[in-house]
Order: C-alpha cells, then structure tokens, then sequence
C-alpha cells in the first residue's frame, strides 16, 4: 500500500462551503470503520477579505491571510491543499511565489472532469462570483483544453451574484427555493446560448443547485474538488 | 469587543461526528457573512485506534495519536480543543499529564447543561459505547453534580453497541431508520426505569436520534459542546 498523504483545507470562503468539502470527502473515502478514513486538517479562516471585492475594487488583499493558514496547514503536517473557493484562485500563483507548498487546483479538478467524464462537450455555462467571470481565470483554463465558456448576461449575473451571498446568510426554506429558481433559470439561460453543461463554478451553489434541478451534465467544483483530494491523497473515491 | 478564540476540533472519532460538531458551531453562529464566523482549526486523525477496545481490552492506546493531533493543534495556532468523542474523555486526564493545553470537556458541558436547562431533572439516562459505560467517566461526572444515571441492561446495551458501529459504517436509509428504531427502545427503556431525560453520550448518537424520536428532553452532547465552544470563543451562540 502505498502511504496516504494528509489533506489540508484551506477554508472559511465560506464556512458553509468548508463544511461541505470536508464532507464530501469523508463520504466519498472508501471506508468500513474510522481508521479506514484520511488525515484530514481543516483550517477555517473566515476573516479571509471578501475575494470579488478585491479582484473589482480593489479591496483589501487576502494574500496576508491566506498565507497564515497556508502556514497554519503546513505547521500540523499537512502534505498537501485544497482550497474549497473558486474566486480566490485568482490569488493562487501570488501565493506560490512566497510558499512551497503544493495546491491542487480547482480550475484543473474541474476541467479534467469534463475532458475524461464529458470528452464531446466543447462549450459550458459558468455560473460564479462577479470576481471569478471578471477575473477569467475559469475560462482561461477552460480554453487551454479546448473548451469555449458561455457566462450570464449582466442582469442574469446580479441574479446569480445576489443568490451566492443568500446561501451565504440565509438558511430559510423558502428563501432556499428562490435561490434555486434563480440558478435554474441562469442555467436554462446558458443552455439556450450554446451551453452542453454547467460548472457550480463557486463552492456555494452546490448547496442550493444540484444535477436533479437541470437537464446538462452539471459539474459540482466542490465535489469534484474532494474526490481530486481523495485520489490525490493515494485512494480511490466510492 | 473581546478577542475571539480560535477553537481547535480534535476529530475523526468518527469523521462523521466531527463533520457534525464542525457544521454545528457554523450553524449556531450568528453571522450575516463570512467574516462574522470564527476561526476554526480541525484536524480529522481517523487513525486513532478504537477507544472501547482500549478501555475493555487493553487495546491499543490512543494516547500517542491524541497527542499527534493536539500538537498538531497547536501548532497551527488553536486557543482551546474540544473533542467531539465522549469515549475518549477517559483518556483526557493522562493527556492532559503531558501537554499544556485547555481541553472543554464534553462531560463537563453536558453536565452544566442539564443544571441549567432543566434543574428539575435528577436522573438522566444515558446512551453510550459499551467504553463509555463501564469506564463511569460520565455517571460520575453527573454524581458530582447530583444527577443519577441509569444505563441500558446488558442486552439493550448490546443493540446500542452495534448501532453506534452501524451509524459509522453504514449511511443506507433502510439501516438508518432501524437503527434510530433501536435507540428509540433503548431510550424508553431508561425512562420507563426512571430517566426523566436521555443524553446522546456518544457523538455518533445525535447522527440517527434527534428529540422529536423521544418524549423527555434529550440531550445532544454534539450540539451541546459545539454551543459551549461558541461561547467559550467569545461569542453568543443563535
């Protein structure tokens, strides 16, 4: 057996997501008791600044904070990390250049699953924060396999935008159906403009969006994130 | 404003019930963003060998694991641990010979709880690993605080035993519901031997019995730390 490497999260963007993730990996590691199951640290820090307001606005960097949980993962041994946030991969080379740590990016767990799980699709919707669509760092991705992304009109944005903080804040059933209407709407919205799939291209969305609410492939970033680690970390995800 | 703690989670007995405990104090945080939640360090070491077994069989101890993770801890900054595994509070004094390090009891907040929740109550029965039970870590904790227990005869114990493993190892729905149907019996069989509350004393527990399944207050020893934990943080749980 080849040694288990330990899976460190940087989290807290948001908290919610974080838990998610976490989740998703214990339930996709193949396992009949505990001791079955990975090393895991989880390192939620969510005074981490809000990432879209520093890609639009300028707004405080979150460079500072996330270097103290990459050192904070580091410092309890982990071999590896994952980070359950799509915006703040806009930040991660920046972070490289000052750790030398290996992160397992988001953008490539994403864009591989649609190669080796979906290789006839050539076109998908993105739905994400304002931060990720401005900043292209999905699309540019995307395009150096080959795949074409369609985002939402302005107006259909504000809408998926204002739903990704709701999830945030707000736990209340029948603000939960609105939000997934909206989502299922940005979808529909996609498809109709060429779109074969969907990318949850933010860690929130898959708590209010799952495959049932659309027709296309769906791809869940956060799902296929923690079945990444755990292949990563030397198992086979159930 | 005072400083807030950063809480460190010493998980992975199971990984299931730390999920749990970790969603809970999200959960019960008021936030209105992610800013607004606090920091958490989690390390999930499933490696830990089995804490009954170390307790009835001198089995292995647990003891160079639980240090492994709260140094890890630790290092990564934390300002106090909970441990959201009740069985493992036997080991808690001997940890606690080698590192300087606030540890919350679970026994401890339980205990408090039900002085102050409900201070009529003077015998709780309790629910727990065949570990948990004989060791008396928590009958005599409540004693100290003027609360009887009763416990299941050795053939309910035996069914509450195997659906503690069943919770850990098997998510199938069929299972879950005769798995809260055992726990429910148990549950009445304490109270019809006097309990006038029931306590989930294993953090698997609360996974597949919640207080609509029984009539008396019942208290959920998870949800009970991770809003002792909030509060310890500094902060007023929802």
């Amino acid at each position: 057996m080849t040694k288990e490497l330990m899976i460190g999260i940087l989290g807290g963007m948001g908290p919610e997501a974080t838990v998610n993730c976490f989740a998703k990996i214990i339930n996709n590691t193949p396992a009949q008791c505990d001791q079955e199951h990975l090393k895991i640290i989880v390192a939620n820090n969510p005074k981490i600044p809000d990432r879209t307001s520093a890609i639009l606005n300028s707004g405080t960097s979150p460079i500072p904070n996330l270097l103290e949980s990459v050192d904070a993962l580091v410092s309890a041994g982990v071999d590896f990390i994952i980070i359950p946030c799509v915006t703040v991969h806009y930040f991660v080379d920046e972070l490289l250049q000052s750790r030398d740590v290996k992160i397992l990016s988001i953008l490539d767990a994403v864009t591989e699953n649609i190669r080796n799980v979906h290789p006839q699709i050539d076109t998908v919707g993105l739905l994400a924060t304002d931060g990720t669509i401005a900043s292209k760092i999905f699309q540019k991705r995307l395009a150096a396999s080959g795949i074409k992304t369609v985002v939402c009109s302005d107006s259909m944005q504000q809408q998926v935008m204002k739903a990704i903080y709701q999830i945030k804040t707000d736990s209340k059933a029948g603000s939960q159906a609105e939000i997934t209407r909206h989502l299922v709407d940005a979808s529909n919205s996609l498809v109709s403009h060429g779109a074969q799939g969907i990318i949850a291209g933010c860690t929130e969305i898959p708590l209010a969006l799952t495959q049932e609410d659309i027709e296309v492939p769906y791809f869940d970033s956060l799902l296929i994130l923690a079945r990444t680690a755990i292949a990563y970390a030397g198992r086979k995800p159930v």
